[in-house]
């Protein structure tokens, strides 16, 4: 993990931070349509009486924004990551913290894989866990045997289709495509399991092969038709259009499976559920090939930004952590410091600006609330960034008198002293507490630079004294 | 750093690797549009003969895909990290690092905010550098009496506009902003420098508010408009529809500044572009307040996916990664794992299926080339997903002559060895050169896995006498 430094170390001790009031709870004024949207904005405060006119709106049936399912590949796509070898007992523990933060689907590497792969998949069956399990294979009538054995609740069918991968993977054509394609699903289908049948590649398949294919399955009853960003090459308005082209082409659900090589797969996943997708595949920390799939946390992040009441009523968030670290312990890697909800930082607010606003109002800088994730937000005040206001309300806190220009002359002295060094709020609270000292005794006026420094010297001295001191006893 | 584990290396040494044709290079076939677009998946290779549906067309003239300019604020936005304290030292280090990349822009802190802030500013401005450089500031006239003083290039200013932000933050109504706005870029504008003027909070912001003040600046003479997402509540179709409402209604360049606190900051700057925005902010790997903003990288990798011919003309892309963890350093953070580009297995490619024809050709799963990256792919093998093609190439590699039957034997041995733990490369070429000269010698047929453990074990037992001889000598 990664520390804070420079001593700007993040509070855990309450009465290390400066309180923020969350009594201010955000009023929902969105539009609710077909399917209970909210507006796209967290449902604003009581202030802002116009409508966003960026909202999802009642009209757009389609968007299913606030209606998805979560099929969770941290072990199937997650096993193909480069650091990924997950035991049994790894898996169990994995299997079973997801079920419980509440996703749909589970689903797991094919049993054709290795012979341990299909004996964990059957372990992970026994488990009766209340998510659904689902086995991933190759559009193989050998792999579709295995898989139905295996006791999962459903088989997600894969081949590829791009002219890339028909020459240089598997060499097939359409037409064979297509006639196996309806072997296994028909057998799958007569086993009374759910089928899933997915392209790969489909952003760089040609449109009249993909929604011929996808026409014939959904015919044949498929439960779902997947469409994969194999190569994470898809942009989120090219999402939309294929979804919601394919929207009108099928009657069955709609899957998608986005690879994150440009670092777009979570908005991907959301513009496909604008466009009508039913299923989101997501990985923990986005673990898969390369660079990974759409994150667990991130596609929540955005969905809950979208809906919270929603996305609160599936899932346990503040499980998310917890979650993330088993993962990221068992792959050995870090959660990255940029991860949205839990990176460390993420309700940090540093620039005087922001915290001066915050400490007014929260929902000013923080679209995600994170005492709805467990966590906290922090203030930091302690820098060259900071301002009056911010540290205004830290002198309140600490139950000390000081007009506005004695804070401001106060504010001067902290970043004067950040300039140098970051201050910890060690730092801050003692130069806050000797400031009114000096102005209580007379010792200090506003703009008494030379009479400031010659009380932070003595309070500095005094407290090396007291460290020998303690250092004999 | 996140180092590979379980044996599972990546290996540095040429003879180490998988051997990968590099010399199949795509050609573009793209739709040359307006502003010289190439289709947006990288352009296709030869066999895909029809266009590809979902690709910018020519008729979109408006999209700026390919010509933007990257205002680079790690020096700006990037300090209000939690973890950022800049020294001059590394402040002029980043500078002169981004501006060997190639950005258009620096960004830089008010000098308004410390005395050192100031100092700072001006060292950079006398630099000489190539980027033109940009200082942040309050839509307030002290700010900006100081800030012109310092020798930038020009000034950025901001100014809060949703009620949010109006009623919490600053307090003050539309009519005093648009006043206010009015005197600074007067001001800064008859210092024969350039000036822009950004909403805070803009997608919180009341429509007609914000377009009417952005009309106003326009009719004035602003050179740029900024949006920013400072709360990172927006998603990418509110992104494109706000900026191309936007290009309607101003004649002057429009910037995007994005938070990324639900993932979805690369993908919104994306779709800016393409809505007509001319400038994106970024901070090296995103780094700023809370998550921070648009990762330089992330985007890199998007533009790049889009039209690397472009991409590769504007910027030094082999500098990247020495910048990126500059920075990291800097701030004491890991690039993290699953970081576009540069995540350490970025370019790994694991499954067997994948592994297959990324050997055929690396354009089946791959849309970025690691090459014009200064990175090199690598293909792992010694797994229980692995495949026996890939297990062929190595074969083939390490000049064995073996059959595909055999190959699919020794294939099996592996997944059985990688259900225990992963297989290094060492361990996979061990066990291919004893299969090999089992067959040779007669001791092994295919399918004699008694015989064949026997000849691994003697293996052992002989290299394990080797180590013990050594030691002794």
């Amino acid at each position: 993990m990664c520390p804070c430094q420079n001593g700007d170390n993040v509070a855990t001790d309450r009465n290390e931070m400066v309180s923020v009031d969350l009594s201010n709870k955000p009023k929902v004024n969105g539009v609710n349509g077909v399917n209970g949207h909210t507006n796209g904005v967290n449902g604003s405060t009581a202030p802002q009486q116009r409508r966003n006119p960026y909202a999802p709106r009642a009209s757009d049936f389609l968007n299913n924004v606030s209606n998805f399912k979560i099929i969770e590949s941290t072990l199937r796509e997650g096993e193909q990551f480069a650091n990924a070898f997950f035991d049994t007992k790894t898996k169990i523990a994995i299997a079973k913290a997801l079920d419980a933060f509440g996703v749909e689907y589970l689903e797991l590497t094919s049993p054709a894989a290795s012979e341990q792969s299909r004996a964990d998949c059957e372990a992970i069956c026994k488990l009766g866990l209340k998510a659904k399990v689902l086995t991933h294979i190759r559009c193989h009538m050998d792999d579709a045997r295995i898989a139905v054995e295996t006791g999962v609740d459903g088989v997600d069918v894969v081949i590829g289709t791009s002219s890339f991968l028909r020459e240089f993977s598997h060499g097939k054509d359409m037409a064979y495509i297509t006639k196996t394609a309806i072997e296994v699903i028909n057998f799958v289908k007569s086993k009374g399991i759910e089928v899933r049948f997915s392209t790969e590649d489909s952003f760089r398949s040609d449109l009249v092969d993909l929604l011929s294919i996808y026409q014939t399955v959904d015919k044949i009853g498929v439960n779902r038709v997947g469409i994969a960003d194999t190569v994470g090459c898809a942009n989120p308005r090219q999402v939309y259009e294929l979804v919601r082209t394919l929207r009108g082409v099928v009657g069955c659900d709609i899957e998608v499976h986005l690879h994150n090589d440009t670092g777009m797969a979570i908005a991907n996943a959301y513009c496909a559920l604008e466009a009508g997708a039913t299923h989101i595949d997501t990985s923990v920390l986005g673990i898969g090939e390369r660079v990974g799939i759409t994150p667990l946390g991130g596609l929540v992040a955005c969905l809950y930004a979208a809906n919270p009441e929603y996305v609160k009523s599936k899932y346990n968030l503040p499980m998310l952590r917890e979650i993330e670290n088993l993962v990221a312990e068992a792959v050995e890697v870090n959660v990255p410091f940029m991860n949205p909800i839990t990176g460390y930082c993420a309700f940090t607010h540093k620039a005087g600006i922001h915290a001066k606003a915050i400490l007014n109002n929260p929902s000013t800088y923080e679209i995600l609330k994170p005492e709805d994730f467990g966590l906290t937000r922090y203030v930091s005040i302690g820098h060259r960034l900071t301002g009056w206001n911010a540290v205004k309300s830290r002198v309140e806190q600490l139950g000390l008198k000081l007009t506005d220009e004695q804070i401001k002359d106060a504010t001067a002295k902290i970043k004067e002293l950040a300039d140098v060094r970051t201050q910890s709020m060690d730092d801050v609270d003692s130069l806050l507490r000797i400031y009114h000292s000096g102005i209580q005794s007379g010792e200090l006026e506003v703009g008494q630079r030379e009479a400031l420094d010659r009380l932070l010297k003595k309070h500095r001295e005094e407290s090396r004294a007291e460290t020998e001191v303690a250092a004999w006893v």
